[in-house]
């Protein structure tokens, strides 16, 4: 699947070829086989950074919210560090009762224990089901003896669950005219709902820039709204979603500071890396072979056009006629009727691509051939002005295919 | 697929077998074919009644509404009175510009002219395309020369477009301790999107009860409210959606009014053939082979209690569990977190059937095959009480399969 359209780099980024997040200077890991898949892959993540880093993190909105979450939410909160970060795939540990509190507590503390903390978890995986916490605990105490620069790619591929490919980007940001560059790096994991219960996506981005605490939460809010807030597979927030991102050390005397230029250089550069991530995870949709990006504009309000945006990329009927391939932009302009804003559709136009289909409250007359081709190709655009002001959303959606029915309403246990 | 357990009729109200719209007397009707799907099959209909009906209707609450219903909405606001209803099937005159308007405006005043007023009009079909109206105009004249009290079966199968089966039902209630009984009957179509561009849901239902208007109007929001409201096939709402109600001559000098014990009686019965209506639109859900009754109770409003089950009943996981037998309860919580409402994990239960299957924040330990065989049937019951407080709310959708993309992602013009 095509997302050339929203790879382009910004002025002063470079990307890292076969980069990733331990392409960030300080930053190590390792992976190991817990046997949470009941076979030998690898399925637990270490994250470990040389100090202490500040942090910040942005989790699902679902009140269903696993363990993990709850435990790493209150930390952060109470804290804006972290040195450690332990991942594991296989299980949620969500809907798990005490014991499954019991579990995401006992993984922090031995992370915590073998690699230095403050430390971090997440999982992602079957939900409901205990995990098993002995075995996860030895494979946090192998992984621990074998940190290294090298586990990159092992990393990517160990937190992956019904994804089918690794997700990574980095790239390096000039922070001035100099020669002085940065680096952000990040790795991501998501597919849609992770068989058999659950969509999750978790990513982890870093840098080694020191950025003060208050300030980075501030723009890692930003960035998720304009990168994994801007992606829908199947409408769905998981109980496990989970972003964090790492800067410098957390004791570094003089972090950057939102209103510095050099700020904004590193916030397009981390946007550029999670758009990256977000597009990925979109491309690899279950099921998905099509992207449709929808890119709502002239809205009255930063909420209206997201709303119209979102209803339009959780329309069943929009992602299933992309999926066949069919030009049924009534269908787009349907689900932007049932965003519960007032919009007018004497005003809005809608364009495919470059064309105009709809104007004026009526269909333009063009040729059907042409709307075929427009909504033909792996990656569709569509964008619809509302003519109300001067606001705008996107959002990237999948098709919905026959496979993707198919993956989710298997059962295997 | 089985509905029984929402057809129970209540105290007093008796199903007429093979009942109708037309069983309600004074209601007559016919049908003609205009070549709407350029095929010879009926595509109009005609609802006449022996005089001006008081009158109540709900229409869709998407923005982009189609001409039919912003021009039936308003009449109906000046004048809560019909007498004369035309249906078209093969074309929604949606998104269809000022043409669509001057369609619309025309086929009320030829049903008026051919059938006396005030006229209603109705349509549903593919959208986007303009109304063939010669076609249809002459269609209402030829079947206005025929109407009669035989026509009910044909009106129920003119309006049908993607649907398998046609949807009828009419009953008698006794309206106090003698032998007085009153008639209700209605016609629906629906069957999740219509070909290719759009779901429409279209009921008409009636009774030869004098009603007063302002009281019909809220018996109607009531009734709607916990019957067509509490469906969903594929979470959207048409830009045609219209349900009408139409009781005893406009101008009777003492009609029911709310407050009336016979009042109640008569809602009962309005909402029982309004249920079993919109159970017969979920069971012939497009793909459809399951139904899933969703039951919330304990919320802390009747706002939140629909909130959550609406959410639930629009899940792409649970409806894709549900065609699969997967009993992946999990995503039944998943989605009531993602409702927007604060739901507090550790607190609610829920039941598969009659199985507890969570409970105090954790799994209840009941066997594997119990939870499969409990979501294997045609009709799967889940109640989930939010032990918040005593408001509730109950959804009626269907199984996402296979099938149903198949038939929303072909192109066919």
């Amino acid at each position: 699947v095509s997302t050339t359209s929203i790879r382009r780099a910004g002025a002063g980024i470079e990307p890292v070829q076969g980069g990733d997040l331990l392409s960030v200077p300080g930053i190590n890991g390792a992976v190991a086989a817990c046997g949470l898949y009941g076979t030998d892959r690898d399925d637990l993540a270490l994250i470990v950074a040389d100090a202490p880093r500040t942090a910040a993190a942005v989790f699902t909105t679902n009140r269903v919210a696993a363990a993990p979450v709850r435990l790493s939410r209150e930390r952060i909160r109470a804290r804006p560090s972290v040195r450690s970060v332990v991942i594991n795939a296989g299980n949620a540990n969500a809907l798990t009762g005490p014991a499954g509190e019991a579990a995401a507590l006992a993984m922090a503390d031995r992370t915590e224990a073998a690699c230095g903390g403050p430390s971090f978890v997440m999982s992602t995986g079957v939900i409901g089901v205990p995990l098993p916490v002995d075995d996860v605990l030895s494979g946090i105490d192998r992984a621990a003896k074998r940190v290294s620069g090298e586990a990159g790619p092992s990393i990517a591929r160990a937190v992956l669950t019904t994804d089918t490919t690794a997700k990574t980007c980095a790239v390096r940001v000039a922070m001035g005219e100099g020669p002085r560059t940065v680096t952000v790096g990040g790795v991501a994991k998501g597919s849609g709902m992770i068989h058999p219960n659950m969509a999750t996506m978790l990513a982890v981005v870093a840098t080694e820039q020191p950025v003060d605490a208050r300030s980075l939460q501030r723009l890692l809010r930003r960035v998720v709204d304009r990168s994994f807030h801007e992606i829908s597979v199947d409408g769905e927030t998981s109980t496990n979603d989970t972003v964090l991102l790492l800067a410098g050390p957390a004791d570094h005397p003089s972090p950057l500071r939102e209103g510095d230029e050099r700020f904004d250089r590193l916030e397009d550069a981390v946007l550029h890396v999670s758009r990256d991530l977000a597009a990925k995870i979109v491309a690899d949709g279950e099921g998905a072979r099509k992207t449709l990006q929808i890119e709502v504009t002239g809205a009255a309000s930063e909420v209206e056009a997201r709303m119209v945006a979102e209803s339009i990329a959780r329309s069943v009927l929009v992602k299933t006629a992309l999926a066949g391939g069919d030009p049924n932009w009534g269908r787009i302009l349907s689900a932007a009727g049932n965003a519960g804003v007032a919009i007018d559709p004497s005003r809005i136009e809608l364009k495919l691509g470059d064309e105009i289909v709809f104007r004026n409250g009526e269909p333009v007359d063009i040729r059907a051939e042409l709307t075929e081709r427009l909504f033909a190709p792996e990656f569709v655009r569509a964008r619809l002005d509302l003519r109300q002001g001067d606001h705008r959303a996107t959002m990237l959606t999948t098709d919905l295919t026959k496979e993707y029915v198919q993956i989710n309403s298997e059962y295997t246990t």
